[in-house]
């Protein structure tokens, strides 16, 4: 942090607007590990979520809670009696808890979502920030689609929220319409005309247009003095404006903003990673910060300047974001406090128990291969370890798949259930659709296929391939992942696991499986 | 584009920025789809290569030339004698060509890397604008890394550009590393006092810090009337500004710009898709404009919005940058007609050799999937049909892999080699692995694998499977690519086909294998 000028708080939305992304599905054990990591990142709130909206979501929010002490941990709730009392419940065991309250303001949100008049908005903002400041003393509001909404009437509903008790008042671009210039005006003119001291001004910016990290710098310059944002930039549509982004251009160009945040920033890379991995959404080789081409220089005369002074093509170091330079890999004489230092530094926070078992799978890994990279121990950590559910209704026994050109692609696979072995075999248009297909028809029920992914990405083609599975079954949907140096049974571990987690999620909802 | 307001043009350097990324390596066929599509996005200027920095820019750039009629073809040359001919001689056959020249202007970059005082570069500058003014009439000249340069130096450089017969000056943001309030009005004050009408100023921005498409615009409100830009942001590091979040942010906020571009935005979706094929760097889910969850409207809350007025979450519409609504699945009962017009929807411009070539593929195809999705169509176009290089050392004739719980994964591997069959097999960890050693045996040198992925990403787990291979020889590196339904089948296509590209290319720069 700069050693003179003014503080921005940052206000992490990852577990809530982040994982209300499509095809973003993260369970409570996964939700406290990117909020472990968020802690370690020093971000100063952390939003786990809307506790009203499902009973996985209030369950996050209260464990959360109970678990990360440093961050403020805030809960959304729109302006409803339940909404607020719900949040107030799931956040009753956190240190320091926050009340995230917000409701429309345009003319077409109020129109023709909420079907309100103006002052029947006003009435609600007064009675919500009312009802959350007897739960906590720490509420924010938000005027949802604000970027659109009358200037007049987003004085009178702040001053209102304010004088209701909220203590932060943030100012959302929700659809992403704004353009720098006009939004750290619009910012400027609300936080002179509302003129309330004390109040901390917030803003949340969507990409739509590739510019919230712009429009949040420029109300930065205009006097907000807490951003909302994601890590990788996930959320809803074209994400929020990315958390690593916002940071690095304070941190940067602190001459430029008098203002800076007290982020570490080097855990940005390894924070990156983790959440990529944990949701299955893929951060690309050109992202800004942390994209694995973010410090790569490739034209001669770039590389030419580089080696005469790295200033003339670089404003900041790959160590300043954790970017690993020369990745260090571990291998076969690796011993525990190594495994466990690169563990931590790739972001995970293991209990003992856990940690136990990555390095037992470790040493298996290292008898496969000479050397183990940070990607093989992720991989291999996101799928044997935070995965694992307490009991599992099918256990993958054996498999078998051959792939021959001329013949049909042919898989084998035997799954433990209830005691009881069961092998099941199928053709298929490839290895994967086959063993997928051998698989169901061993199953009770038929989930539905709504994701599939795979992946690996190394200079070595005996890479941990990790696959990526989302299944639904009466809107139950759970996520499953498998790793292995074998593409073909990460796939199948993949499968297995959804299912499992399927049970699982269906269980904790009460739906029949 | 609006009725009324200003032009801006839109210069595209995917070609040559984008190209010269880490990990991208298009021969000259794939770069002449890529300028056809551009052509067809009604781009204003395409920037081909940089001619002098290697026989295989000069032969994509003279190809570009030739072929690509409507746009404008730049070629990039350094100040020097031999680069500005070089760039002519490849111009040659363009109905326009532009010679777009570079110096560095800061001061870190003169004295370091250049190691010249101001008064050399304007030496230079003269010298390298009035020769290429000798060859074309449009002659394009820009400042490296401008945002870092002294304003008066640069007001000097600039007006002697101009005077030496330059009629598109470029501002670049090379490393990133500028503020949208500031890098406006650095332009802003650069054009004035300069101030010489006709000139069209142009930007130039990186995405280092993510604020690559804000600087831009931010130009533009100054008075730029030229953007260079790349699809999907593609370049050095974090890449380029964006095209489609440039033309999208004018477009939809014309308004505020008064001033738009020509781009037929409808385009977009299939440009961005092709150049993710083409060069194998991926779109994250989250990108704005061409994500696939752009537009994907997840929370409860947006759903009903969404349901009760489009715009209350909604800008833009998916149509209107060429999203798919739902996908048009084709299947066996498709024609011809039906087919080729999908896959010129899908961004391709095949001759009618390819387009013969690629329908027998299709058919084959039906018979293995009910339903042919657009993906499958782009991946085995990618590989099968555009990938076709006259001809191969070595052939793919069999292979057969098996992976089991409890056994190694094996594969054996036939290629035809100068008429004659040789088959290897080996074990490895995971079917890759296997394989990849197998056809190592075979070979008769040692490529280094550079870089390998593999993916695929669908709701039906018999989608086609990509892979992506990066094999380097003595210097000569080639990429290939393979897709099948069958995974595996996909990486060891992907493998056979860098090999023989690996000979192709080592062949035209004389270098023995």
């Amino acid at each position: 942090m700069a050693e003179s000028g003014e503080v921005v708080i940052v206000f992490d939305t990852t577990l809530r607007d982040g994982e209300q992304a499509a095809r973003v599905n993260l369970n409570t054990g996964e939700k406290v590990q990117v909020a472990r990591q968020l802690e370690r990142l020093k971000v100063d709130v952390i939003e786990a979520g809307f506790p009203a909206s499902s009973p996985g979501d209030f369950d996050a929010v209260r464990v959360v809670a109970a678990e990360v002490r440093s961050p403020v941990i805030a809960g959304l709730a729109r302006t409803k009696e339940r909404d607020i009392i719900t949040a107030g419940e799931a956040l009753r065991d956190a240190a320091r808890a926050r009340i995230h309250t917000f409701i429309a303001t345009s003319p077409i949100h109020m129109e023709y979502k909420l079907k309100m008049t103006g002052s029947e908005v006003l009435k609600e903002v007064e009675s919500a920030v009312r009802l959350a400041r007897g739960i906590t003393s720490d509420v924010e509001f938000s005027a949802e689609d604000a970027s659109r909404s009358d200037i007049n009437f987003l004085v009178d509903v702040f001053t209102l929220a304010i004088e209701s008790g909220a203590s932060t008042i943030n100012i959302p671009d929700t659809v992403g319409y704004a353009m720098p210039l006009e939004f750290g005006e619009f910012c400027g003119t609300i936080i002179n005309r509302v003129n309330k001291p004390g109040v901390v001004w917030s803003v949340h910016c969507h990409n739509d247009l590739g510019l919230g990290v712009a429009n949040s710098l420029s109300a930065v310059r205009a006097g907000a003095r807490q951003v909302e944002c994601t890590i990788n930039g996930l959320g809803e549509r074209a994400g929020n404006a990315s958390m690593e982004e916002i940071v690095m251009s304070l941190r940067t160009r602190t001459d430029h903003f008098g203002a800076d945040t007290r982020i570490d920033t080097t855990k940005f890379y390894s924070t990156s990673k983790l959440v990529s991995n944990l949701t299955g959404v893929l951060v690309q080789p050109n992202k800004a910060v942390v994209g694995i081409n973010a410090f790569a220089h490739e034209a001669g005369i770039h590389q030419h300047g580089m080696l005469c002074n790295r200033a003339t093509y670089e404003i900041m170091t790959p160590e300043s974001v954790g970017a690993p330079g020369t990745d260090l890999h571990l291998g076969k004489h690796s011993g525990r406090h190594a495994f466990n230092e690169k563990v931590e530094n790739l972001g995970y926070n293991l209990t003992k128990e856990q940690s136990e078992r990555a390095f037992e799978y470790f040493k298996v890994l290292c008898d496969k291969k000479k050397e183990v990279s940070d990607g093989d121990i992720e991989a291999f950590i996101t799928d044997r370890v935070i995965d694992a559910i307490p009991e599992k209704n099918y256990e993958l026994k054996d498999f078998a798949v051959t792939v021959a050109s001329g013949g049909k692609p042919t898989a084998s696979i035997t799954l433990v259930h209830l005691g009881r072995e069961i092998t099941e075999a199928s053709i298929g248009n490839g290895p994967v659709d086959a063993a997928y297909r051998a698989i169901r028809k061993i199953l009770s029920f038929e989930p539905e296929l709504l994701e599939f992914h795979i992946r690996a990405t190394s200079e070595l083609a005996d890479a941990v391939g990790e696959a990526h599975v989302i299944l639904r079954y009466k809107d139950v949907r759970a996520q499953g992942r498998g790793a292995s140096t074998d593409i073909i049974e990460a796939t199948i571990r993949a499968y297995v696991e959804a299912v499992n987690r399927l049970y699982h999620t269906a269980a904790a909802r009460e739906v029949k499986i």
